[in-house]
């Protein structure tokens, strides 16, 4: 679609060009120890070798690429943070090796195609930012045909769960409705203007606000109350700007035995470390954002809820098709539609439920 | 300077495009009441004219004009707000009065010269978010010579004060200090990179933050330790955009006896309508966003705080110059610079403070 860059940007990159933010992801465990992992339990991969880092951020994976071995990195980055990364780099005495350049990956040139590209790309749900369209236009454009990503895959998940959030979040629209309420007598009693008209509206909004936007949450494992489903598997090396623009997918999800609420989904994704067909990694390393007692990540999981829940019997599937596309207002945003239907252990079908989502 | 308009549009139209949004200002009692008073009660203004509402938002003040017996009121607004406003004012009757025109005032034309212009314009502060310009630009291309501008005077006010945020904001800004050292040690231990070197660029951001950004907040007189002073006065028939884009004044505070502490400086406004020099109003009406106790509006007061807070004696005077202009980045949002020195009742002078802040 017809995206301005200036807004795009303006909106988008303002938060990665704060040291703050870096330092959120920097502190993420799960996160740094993955991509650790997967470049020095791999350094063969590295060493000597040419290094794209998409998105470079404070440099830190550039950094660890140089001290694996490589003989060039070139690390990108479209914010201000480019000249921290720079500073950050020679403080780690390898200015040497890692080249800084300030700059939408779209928009700069480097003087050679690489052996890598490594890049930390992945947003809520994996696919909000939309920042893998980037990825996959460095691929296409700096990586050599013999090349290796990393990551070198990505998987979204989906599982039934409960949560008292369904109820939380109804009062909280109750609340609101309850409160237009009096806002519209007040109105009429002291200004003498019916807002009346602008009732259907406001709920609209309050809606999509309260009931239909997506949520992050740290889910407990308990929360989960059926088998988690893999929706769609991206081959880093091969996918293409299509298939990650939208995603469709038809599922089944059966629910573990004794629960009777289904209060909605949640959503996360892992991304595998595990070279390329031709090179592949002495030690596979992955990165799950899985709902976890101790290993919880920053991105957690998005939740979408189900308003209102809807009620399980034992031995029910819930028969499932999602569609993740880009919001027609702001393409790192997404519009989510969840259809879906129970089939009873008697064969019987309840009617087909269409709930509408929105990843803001 | 070069501003990006998309860019610009994306980030500052985005709130007033919600109902939510516009409800708050609906729903503030003070703003709501002073500008219905000013119209019902110069009625003589509106009769038979024909009127221009800069920013319409629902289109409140359009209607009003409508129901005080404009002949026809030019409705502009920036937003997709504007399709509301529409079915607002078809809802309240007064479609066959009030045109809704959608587009930014600056890109819109109308078919004639208007006599009054009514527009609520004030951000924090007055001048945040620099709608004033577009209100003075309206002006100049369409209203009459013997136009009226509702509100017709505008002005800035500057008190010291006292609050316990100054010991709240240190401990949040010291919290975050400490907190940097640990991520220092802990990504040296665990992953090899030494990030002191961004050390002091964090401190920095986070100053930035925590010590040097404006806050909102709604404060009690008694929180007032001296005059407030006006430090800044606009004729809207007669103002500049020029005037309007850097404001700079000097002062002397004096404070109530008894105090011993400054913790920072309080900034609001108040507008006033006056009608114009020829056509002066039947009721003046003030719109004052002072600290009350009762009548407190959704603008409150910006506050700018001392770190560390001065020690006062009896009959000190503080001596101070105002400094504001529009941030480089952001041309709707401010860079603050208060310079000032104690005056002591002995002649005196404490050596010259400079404190810059931020209004984001
Ligand atoms: N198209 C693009 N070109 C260059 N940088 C981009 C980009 N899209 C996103 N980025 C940058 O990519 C970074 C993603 S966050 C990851 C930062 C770093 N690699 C780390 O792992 O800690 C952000 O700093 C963002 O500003
Ligand atoms: N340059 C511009 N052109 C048109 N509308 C603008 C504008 N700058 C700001 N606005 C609109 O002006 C409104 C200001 S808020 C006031 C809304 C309404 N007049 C009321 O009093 O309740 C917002 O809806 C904003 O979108």
């Amino acid at each position: 679609g017809g995206v301005d860059k200036a807004a795009d940007f303006a909106n988008y990159f303002c938060t990665y060009a704060f040291l703050y933010h870096q330092k959120e992801m920097l502190s993420d465990r799960v996160r740094m120890d993955a991509y650790y992992r997967s470049i020095f339990r791999n350094a063969k991969h590295f060493l000597g070798k040419t290094v794209l880092d998409v998105g470079t951020g404070s440099g830190i994976l550039a950094i660890w690429a140089a001290q694996a071995g490589a003989r060039k990195v070139y690390a990108v980055e479209a914010t201000v943070m480019a000249r921290h990364a720079r500073s950050l780099i020679a403080g780690n005495n390898v200015d040497h090796i890692v080249e800084v350049i300030e700059g939408a990956i779209e928009d700069i040139t480097i003087p050679e195609k690489v052996d890598i590209i490594i890049s930390e790309w992945m947003g809520y749900f994996l696919v909000r930012e939309s920042m893998f369209d980037s990825v996959i236009y460095a691929r296409d454009k700096w990586l050599k045909p013999t090349g290796i990503m990393y990551p070198s895959h990505a998987r979204m998940w989906v599982a039934p769960m409960r949560t008292s959030l369904v109820e939380h979040k109804q009062q909280e629209f109750q609340h609101s409705m309850a409160d237009w309420g009096c806002f519209l007598q007040d109105t009429s009693d002291h200004y003498n203007v019916d807002m009346s008209c602008l009732s259907n509206p406001y709920k609209e909004e309050q809606t999509k606000y309260f009931l239909q936007t997506s949520m992050w949450n740290s889910l407990y494992p308990n929360q989960i109350i059926g088998q988690p489903v893999i929706i769609k598997e991206f081959d880093c090396l091969t996918t293409t700007m299509e298939e990650v623009s939208s995603v469709r997918s038809s599922f089944k999800l059966p629910f573990h035995p004794g629960h009777s609420r289904l209060c909605g989904f949640a959503g996360w994704f892992d991304v595998h470390f595990k070279g390329s067909p031709t090179d592949p990694a002495d030690h596979e390393v992955e990165l799950t954002t899985a709902p976890s007692t101790d290993e919880t990540t920053h991105w957690g999981q998005q939740v979408f809820l189900l308003h209102p829940p809807l009620n399980l019997q034992d031995g029910d599937i819930l028969s499932c098709s999602l569609d993740i596309t880009r919001s027609r207002d702001n393409h790192r945003l997404m519009d989510v539609k969840f259809v879906h239907q129970l089939e009873r252990a008697s064969g019987e079908k309840t009617p087909l439920i269409t709930s509408p989502y929105f990843i803001e």
